[in-house]
């Protein structure tokens, strides 16, 4: 396997074709066109998915198990002030060996790997094991509510099952393989609204400051330790991200208090424990209060087994380097493909300049993982 | 003393002659021009002072002292939804006994008492003992920065000193004359902001959560006693107004809280106390924060004495009823007449429909109010 960079190296060109289009999200911009393209040239039958906004892919070659399924987006995030960008955004460059460009490790450059890797695997082994699949979304950095997850709606209802999946997202922390997700925290947001009668300053017996009813419970719920987590999960964590509460006026005192705050939670807990225990000490500092949840995520594990023991022998065996199981971090589309039952792992560039201005990859590191991919395959469906 | 009442009644065609001039805060729109052309013919000498944007009137009659002074402004709030009024509010209208109009009560009906009690007066007693002036301002609603404030700088300047002033701002609750006001609570204002460190929800310890720093404080601030009050104020509150963290997004951990409080405070303890008490609770939390302070007025309070006692002798005399001293309420002028050592007093009809739409007074109160002001004068200038 060759790992040394050209500058015409099959995956940075391809990755280069991703950037130049504006596939902000939910917007695709041809991108998935460019991909079917690819695929369907090595036997896949592409199965374009539109739900409202959003354009999703499923690509499949085979029809018999086990299926292996690369899993990704074409979207981006918008490129921040275009000014603060040393070349455009949206007009991929090649500098100091690094390719710079919105989506280049977010995840352009791991559509490109997974492409060419399969491209070379498929030419080596046309006869593989199983099937090798692709599910790719416009909406993974939006409302992610016509992406992923109606895909796997559309497969659960056919009965269609991925067994492993290989999500493209930058996992890398230092250098390409260092890190891959072999799951995620949950994630659920709270919406509380506490209810006071506002009034004058100069008369609160009239009035109920809900500032003041709430605090004691505020202090309460920051100091309350939710679990130890465990070997794969830290402990779950409790972050307040809005308080926003009075007219502006120095001098009354405010009808309402609204909270907003979120969960990122381990296995240890369930949501539906972490809403009674926050609904419990509410009503233990005896507040009129109104609490209404969103549930982003349960949490995913995805043990030791066939695809993490295959991810991190091909990592070993294409860079010489082990690799560090995490939980860590946002969320991604793999809490939606983990509840199949699928074993679910995220492997991708080192992840230091995403969503921000200037984002880049080194170009090496895309050929490495093009290998990494390739071994992959090799591992399970040979 | 008549306390009967007529359509026709001095006081208050004057008060409907007031309330026909449009004057919100800070225009006067000719109201201390109508004031100021009375009490010259009683042979008063007028002092028009013109501070930024704020017409002032300084009016006395006689030289030596002592210096009876009657205090009140020009100036009136906003009239509110105009179509929420049943008659226009700067079209005064009498009605089943009411008189209905923008500065009905708060408080162009203390000035046409004032006026009318001062033609009265000076007409029976023209030999008076001492001096009677008239601070009026049209900046009480407002800012109150080139109001009474700096006609009172002015007179301390040249050594101008008021022994006694009554303030007409509405001091009775149900009753006319049943509350007067001889002092009033300080008011203290904080704004606080915690400085946190941003970051997202799903890395906290590479941020630091302004609000879950500040949470336990604020609950430690809300539950202090700051002091028990005394014979004539009611214990010090403190009062959270406004409270806002946060981007809006609820995956961001905010960088920064701001709070802004209010201390309502007696003359048990003094604003810089209450500053370093709460300064001191900030530093027991161990948080890195920004505290700035406006005084809005330290507490003042007129015990039993001449003015005191005239007023409420006068009130038994005119009304029958007793009367109660108070200090509760929001600030008025009074706090900054009071500093220059005068006595001060605060008398004016029934506070119910102030800054409100459909503000009234009952006509027959405006007549009473005349005679009280009468029987005042008589009492300490006799």
């Amino acid at each position: 396997m060759a790992t040394t960079t050209e500058i015409t190296s099959p995956t940075l060109q391809l990755a280069q074709q991703l950037i130049a289009r504006e596939s902000v999200t939910p917007i695709d911009d041809g991108c998935q066109e460019l991909l079917a393209a690819r695929l369907a040239k090595l036997g896949f039958s592409n199965e374009t998915m539109v739900f409202e906004d959003t354009t999703n892919l499923w690509s499949r070659r085979n029809q018999q198990g086990p299926v292996f399924c690369f899993a990704g987006h074409t979207d981006v995030v918008p490129s921040g002030p275009v000014k603060e960008w040393i070349s455009p955004p949206f007009s991929p460059s090649l500098r100091d060996g690094y390719l710079y460009g919105r989506g280049a490790a977010d995840m352009k450059g791991s559509l490109a790997a997974m492409i060419v890797a399969t491209e070379r695997f498929v030419t080596a082994r046309p006869e593989h094991q199983g099937s090798i699949a692709f599910l790719i979304t416009s909406d993974e950095e939006g409302p992610f509510i016509n992406g992923t997850t109606r895909v796997i709606d559309t497969l659960e209802a056919r009965q269609e099952k991925i067994t492993w999946c290989l999500v493209g997202e930058p996992s890398s922390t230092k250098r390409l393989g260092d890190t891959v997700k072999n799951g995620r925290r949950g994630s659920l947001t709270g919406f509380l609204t506490i209810n006071g009668i506002q009034g004058h300053v100069a008369y609160p017996h009239l009035a109920k400051n809900p500032v003041h009813l709430v605090a004691p419970a505020l202090a309460e719920l920051v100091n309350t330790h939710w679990d130890h987590g465990n070997e794969f999960f830290p402990p779950t964590t409790f972050q307040i991200s809005n308080v926003h509460s009075g007219t502006g006026a120095g001098n009354v005192i405010p009808g309402s208090c609204e909270v907003q705050f979120n969960f990122r939670y381990s296995t240890e807990v369930t949501a539906v424990e972490l809403q009674n225990r926050v609904t419990d000490i509410l009503e233990q500092h005896d507040l009129s209060f109104h609490l209404s949840w969103t549930h982003n995520g349960a949490p995913f594990l995805t043990d030791h087994g066939d695809l993490v023991d295959a991810t991190c022998a091909a990592i070993q065996a294409v860079t010489g380097q082990a690799t560090e199981l995490s939980t860590a971090g946002g969320t991604s589309d793999g809490r939606f493909i983990a509840p199949t039952g699928a074993q679910v792992i995220e492997l991708g560039p080192v992840n230091a300049t995403i969503h921000k201005v200037n984002e880049c990859v080194k170009a090496t590191d895309l050929d490495i993982l093009t290998d990494v991919y390739e071994a992959i395959l090799e591992r399970l469906l040979c």
